[in-house]
């Protein structure tokens, strides 16, 4: 039950990056509108956008020991994913464990509970995404497991998922589609901005994705 | 029970502009404590403050296919107000429709719902108030009406009515009312001034709005 | 039931400043894990890091009375701090209210409920944490206390107990407890910074607070 | 913006219990899938499944003054309805007000805020539809208004609006639109009478209500 | 900070069970509409009514290890309330120690937490108020204490204080103040009994109130 | 992405029927404190208590077009689990749905939304285990998919994974793992038969399960 994973396979870095570029709701839109985390979600700041691989912790509610434990599996370009076994808005984590996950190449964290120290964190540039701000503190005394199988916010995740992470939230993509994806979401992105153009210029969706006809036959009336 | 009014009554532009400055709390307070939408709508971003006439859309879960035809509506001036028909916090609404939007002279979206592309939102100037953030998509599949009467977190809303938006919330002012409220929240305005410069040279609230006698006769007692 | 306690014990301004300087989840750490408000209460702008003392309001829902008497208790260095008797999220706090309580050296606002003009108390400096923004005005009609023991965001505090409020929330300390509190949260302080190099370094906390024994005799198991 | 409307007009008897009869989820399809309250509206008990013509009352938080009031507005075969101008679950309502009520030939309340004695109300067969159950008292300090429009519950209802409640919930309906609610509710559960056999009997949803071909155009497969 | 008092004063056992006579809603009204804990204590089954002294336990998230400490601390008349140190809905409590409890005399548990075993505990007739019902079990590993003060749903209770529980919720009452609130308690009742045959025979209690003069004051408007 | 699959693995019969005699706490403890669903998750009628292989059901928010065809692919002795893709409480689910459910030998359902016509389904003596009761209706227009792995509740759950359900909510077990937990389960609760006889004449935790060496060596004092 309680158990370490010491090597996760992880997607291909650049693959990672080129999610990271496209952003959660693009990539979320990309495979099918799924793995949204859920909407509570939220980042300790604005302006951050993130991708990489999930190194998971399922930790006790009031209990960050395994986070400690998880920070000596961490690789560079990875992302913590913290799911308590039951709600809680403790704050699992604060300055120090950044500048800890920070040394090893650590890039940004996702834990659905409590996070504080956000002025430090804000300040030394480690984005955080969680369910709540809290200074309640933990202890350590339970063990808990790294690198297994969790459901964090809503949002299956295995040990070497690629995380995307930015203001509008947190997306989990499977790591044997992560190159489809990211293929995906290049060409939705491409497909945008020609849209985006002719937005702007005036012209109406109903037009340009053709829905008046659809729109007409299902009844919709104008009065 | 799906249909597109046409043509809304818009009050004076003046007027709406007026309330724009008064702001939501002023509004508020000049119209008798009423309108307010739920507190948890909340700006995306801090600083916007703006007024416009009502174009609402009543909209299914997870479907924002009303909003494209919504946008055929708009005229300069207007604010998009969006309620689903059962709670959902999906993100009906992103940069593309707000690109359209802002191309026919939307002045900002207030939905009881989610919003994503949030970063663009915010470099572009087009200001959103909602009860989420979410990246999660919606689809086009259920007709919904626009114009007609909707509840709005809380508050029930008509096509035409003024939507007043900033820092602290939303508010609803009913057109035929928009004149005298925009009078009374000027005078409420003119008055405040007076008083803030009483208190901020130590006089008591107590003393100025002759409350001691009053909180005697109720039976405060000092010890 | 109503009644206004006019003479609160303070404590030594230098402790309340030695606690601000220390911030919340240190304090928080300090005193036993004790004393944090819950984690709703949330600061209107981020960046304010105060400490003072506790000038306490009992007020009924919606209901804004009590707050003009309790300005005339107020003392250079206090902190107001609303409890309503029975959950509210209307504004009882605007900008008139913060220009009073300001001219009498009030260093900010902790409420179990709303506020409003945050626009403006932003502007002033006036640093308030709330469970809510709401321009939902308030009425004049009905008795409560200050200077009581109140219940606040889940936290007992009496009128003189020192108040900490800083980006990661709102903390307690009993006023006896005030200066031992201090001294306890400045060692701790003292004790991060070369624990703070350490990790920076590349250690590992599993060694720096040897964990890794205990964490297998707990049965952890790495595969 | 305090007032008292004292006579409004009340649909026919006779559609109203034919509303009644049909219970909460058949009107509410029967009207296009429109008007029911938000889902947190639990009744005290099960079991009872009632319509009447609304009387409305806006009230202040935490203040049931207008409840008295609103008494004498009471007339056989209607149901109260009270929403609070800001969130509150305070116990408005109890034993004495539900004698007074039944006295005057009231069928229950509905309220967006809490009730109280709910064994005593349980025993005399007043059924309550509330947010909460809290035995938190209220004072009689503030006006609001009696059958005037209200939002209760996310749903906009009008004084003479009919109200059916049941064990799923509560639905309002136009007053002008009773009839022929009434009418397509009678037939939907004409309707549903003979599907409940087939079904019963084996037979499928898919067969019955031809979904196979549609479902196949939309892309489902079957693995 | 993990303490366990052994010795906590007791109000007379007489005064206990009238307030427990009276009830929650008059027991909070007679006291002056004090005392009672979040409207989400709700009871696992209906028609339980009671009060006792206060045993209160403080307890980690996810931790019942103190409830077995509290156990020992337990004489007949006592009611067993504990508080987590931050928000959980774990099953802290379950039919083993209720068995344990009811051995010692306990009349029942009030948690801000979760309970489990419920079919059981109701066979049992053994009443719990809780914030939550959840299988999810605890561990026994962090320290907490027995019989210090908490603040339990919103409530600051002390070991010793009077808790009265039913169907409409839980109300705490301070020990010094027991036979006055009873005394004042059974006035009430007293006084409504009379209330309640006039309001049966169809008087107005804006008449049995004399409110008819103050609404006119307060500028109320019949139209 | 929407897909149907047909074919599922289950788990012995008796085994299912040896979970569902264990009961949800006792079979959460005996897999290690795993695979619970949120505490919301509550009975329509308490006293069901039920064990069965799940077909799981991903459907868009406010669409149960999935329910039927979900409905084909039951087998005696199933249970029906379904999650929306995104936070929902509309009624997917009344008495039609379920007396065809019933022809086909599924045991009762477990959603994370909302059921409805919840009276017919307890006289049916169809239980449900959901989020919400709601009379609001769904439509058929997209398509989702059935027996694919989902969340549900935060727990994820396979297609032929074990429900097992009762008043204390919902746990999930693995269909490989069923067998050894029904036979953990069964352990446990012999064990706790000798515990609750010794608890009930008196004895305590604290000896029973040898508590007062460790609280002490943590440091507890009694004062």
């Amino acid at each position: 039950m309680t158990v370490v994973v010491q090597n996760i396979e992880r997607a291909d870095p650049a693959v990672i990056d080129r999610l990271a570029a496209a952003g959660v709701a693009t990539v979320h839109e990309a495979q099918g509108r799924r793995g949204c985390l859920a909407s509570y979600m939220r980042p300790i700041y604005s302006g951050a956008q993130i991708a990489g691989s999930a190194v998971t912790i399922s930790a006790a509610p009031g209990d960050n020991w395994m986070v400690h434990v998880a920070i000596e599996q961490l690789r560079a370009g990875v992302i913590l994913v913290l799911s308590p076994t039951s709600p809680c808005d403790n704050g699992y984590f604060g300055d120090l464990l950044a500048t800890s996950a920070m040394a090893r190449g650590c890039r940004g964290l996702v834990i659905d509970a409590g996070v504080r120290d956000i002025r430090d964190l804000t300040a030394m540039g480690f984005p955080v995404w969680s369910k709540a701000i809290s200074a309640q503190g933990t202890v350590k005394e339970t063990l808990g497991s790294v690198n297994v199988p969790i459901v964090c916010a809503g949002a299956a995740i295995n040990a070497g998922d690629i995380i995307v992470a930015d203001d509008d939230g947190v997306v989990v993509v499977r790591r044997a589609e992560a190159e489809a994806v990211a293929v995906a979401a290049e060409k939705r992105l491409a497909a945008e901005e020609a849209k985006r153009r002719r937005l702007a210029a005036g012209e109406l969706g109903l037009d340009i994705y053709s829905m008046r006809e659809r729109l007409a036959e299902k009844g919709l009336k104008y009065v």
